[in-house]
């Protein structure tokens, strides 16, 4: 089978920026995809636009029963409980994958509805400070990392074929829209997004409020190190009420040991012969890294863009692919399917 | 005369980004400009291009004497007190601007050499993650705030025509760039950079650090929103640490603010009901504030760039200019001399 086709149809619940840019991706590439919106108004201009979008759960859910669909959740974390009670009741039988961004809180509901065996998690690493169906956007997820989970693979003794499928589908649709499928496990995901989304989302919003505090002067002064840093301010607050609020405790962590650099940092600048040398030196050094690691290909001048995420090809279910998948989380790779 | 050319020669002290950027506008316009580069094999190298550049400060000093140049000192801040001692020696007359991020410092300098009378303070707020010669450019302060110190003015019963006319002519300089000029005094310039440009430094330095200590998935899986916000920890250690430490008491100070939020946020995200909607919401409408502000025109689509800063045309020197000064200053203003 191609290793960039699915097996099955697309039915994604919710077209905000990320379930909207979605359906627009498979839907440029012929790929059968179908939705629901919340919004009638969303819904209806989705419609007009040629795609095949409904305002109705209940008939969605029925019909991505009746065609197996692969069933994707792209409602904010608040609506996850009701949907997946929607698809116990409508869609008993088909595969499920979200794109929330905190995956402990999905699949712990997930557990409490004995789902595990036909969900898989996922999270692609894109978005704008935008929002909505209005928003969204072919191409969005081009290069970016998509999270895939695989925890129920490492709690059941052997999982069945039908897992291993969904778990290729999912790999697959990531591959459909150019994205690249970081195997992950639930803790190890909200852990390290803590560190490189949720933080920067609250260091943003202080940092917005610090500066407009300095009044019109300071604003008018600002320039592309303040711009750039408060960017992601401009997510809608509930949006970020939600990614930092259900994954609070590794957000705190995280700003647990923000806290200490920056009080350290502090004291050392207030001291009679005032010094920054050591956070100066240590941030450098780490951004250096970071741009050795996934930077500087991504903003090569080559039109050919090639990721610099090392690759592991597997065979879902074959022998050794769990082992496989760790080995690609601890090295932060990406996977493909064969 | 032309209010967008000045009067004399420019005289470049330190080629680095901002004064190599500088150098190069101006020659790019045909305006007579001649430079000191420290290091020899820069200057060579300037001077390979074309450039009239050279890397003896004694006779460079010697010529913006004779030719009545404008000096602009744009070495790092620990170099400042010895070319002004040299200035001193070898350009006894001429006027003096400076593009070094903090201005207290290098005002009192002046003030201890007693050459107010002959100095205008600049900073332009323009710069990259890159830094020296090779990595200037022309183009780099167009659309960026200068700001232009006017602290001297406040100070004497009355400037003498000296005083106006390089004042005139360090504003006539950021025009010829297409840079803003924004009149500010020194402590005030000092205190809204300390929010919008040194604290961005520190708390990307600091979120660089945490980043990194999530290894190699964390850093796989970081997007935008981290890359954008540890950009500017890409910038030369030295050069963080010369303008936080040198700008120390304002930055503790704005370092105090943002570590009152983020205390805030850390103890209402540990809460029983995890909350960070308070930040939040407070953030987003900064942020809306500032794009409100300054960002939305210069995002236009338009392709004539319009600046949003509101502008005030004044006589340096005429009556009352002082106070049209102080009144651009409270409105985060910029101003063009006639």
């Amino acid at each position: 089978m191609n290793p960039y086709t699915l097996s099955r149809p697309v039915c994604i619940i919710g077209l905000g920026l990320i379930g909207g840019s979605l359906l627009r991706d498979l839907a440029g590439r012929n790929h059968p995809v179908f939705g629901y919106n919340h919004s009638t108004s969303g819904a209806r201009r989705a419609a007009k636009q040629g795609y095949d979008v409904a305002d109705d759960l209940t008939t969605v859910l029925t019909r991505a029963e009746a065609e197996q669909a692969l069933i994707v959740i792209a409602v904010p974390f608040g609506a996850v409980a009701s949907v997946l009670d929607q698809i116990a009741q409508h869609a008993p039988t088909t595969g499920i994958t979200d794109v929330v961004s905190v995956k402990s809180h999905v699949y712990e509901l997930i557990k409490q509805r004995d789902m595990q065996h036909r969900y898989v998690g996922g999270h692609p690493m894109a978005g704008t400070a935008q929002s909505g169906w209005d928003n969204s956007q072919q191409g969005l997820f081009a290069g970016a990392a998509w999270a895939v989970t695989y925890d129920y693979a490492t709690e059941v003794d052997k999982v069945g074929p039908e897992w291993t499928a969904l778990f290729s589908d999912v790999v697959r649709l990531t591959a459909m829209v150019k994205a690249e499928a970081m195997p992950v496990r639930v803790d190890g995901h909200d852990e390290a997004v803590a560190r490189v989304s949720h933080l920067p989302h609250v260091l943003a919003e202080s940092l917005a409020v610090v500066g407009d505090r300095g009044g019109i002067l300071a604003q008018s002064l600002a320039a592309g190190s303040f711009k750039d840093a408060t960017r992601v301010a401009g997510t809608r607050a509930e949006l970020v009420r939600q990614m930092c609020e259900t994954n609070a405790p590794a957000v705190v962590k995280a700003l647990d040991e923000i806290l200490v650099l920056l009080h350290a940092a502090r004291d050392s600048l207030a001291a009679p012969e005032p010094s920054i040398a050591e956070l100066a030196s240590a941030g450098y050094s780490a951004r250096t890294r970071l741009e050795a690691r996934s930077g500087a290909r991504a903003e090569s001048v080559s039109p050919v863009k090639i990721s610099s995420r090392p690759v592991l090809r597997l065979s879902p279910g074959g022998h050794g692919w769990v082992s496989q998948l760790r080995q690609a989380e601890s090295m932060g790779g990406r996977i493909e399917v064969f």
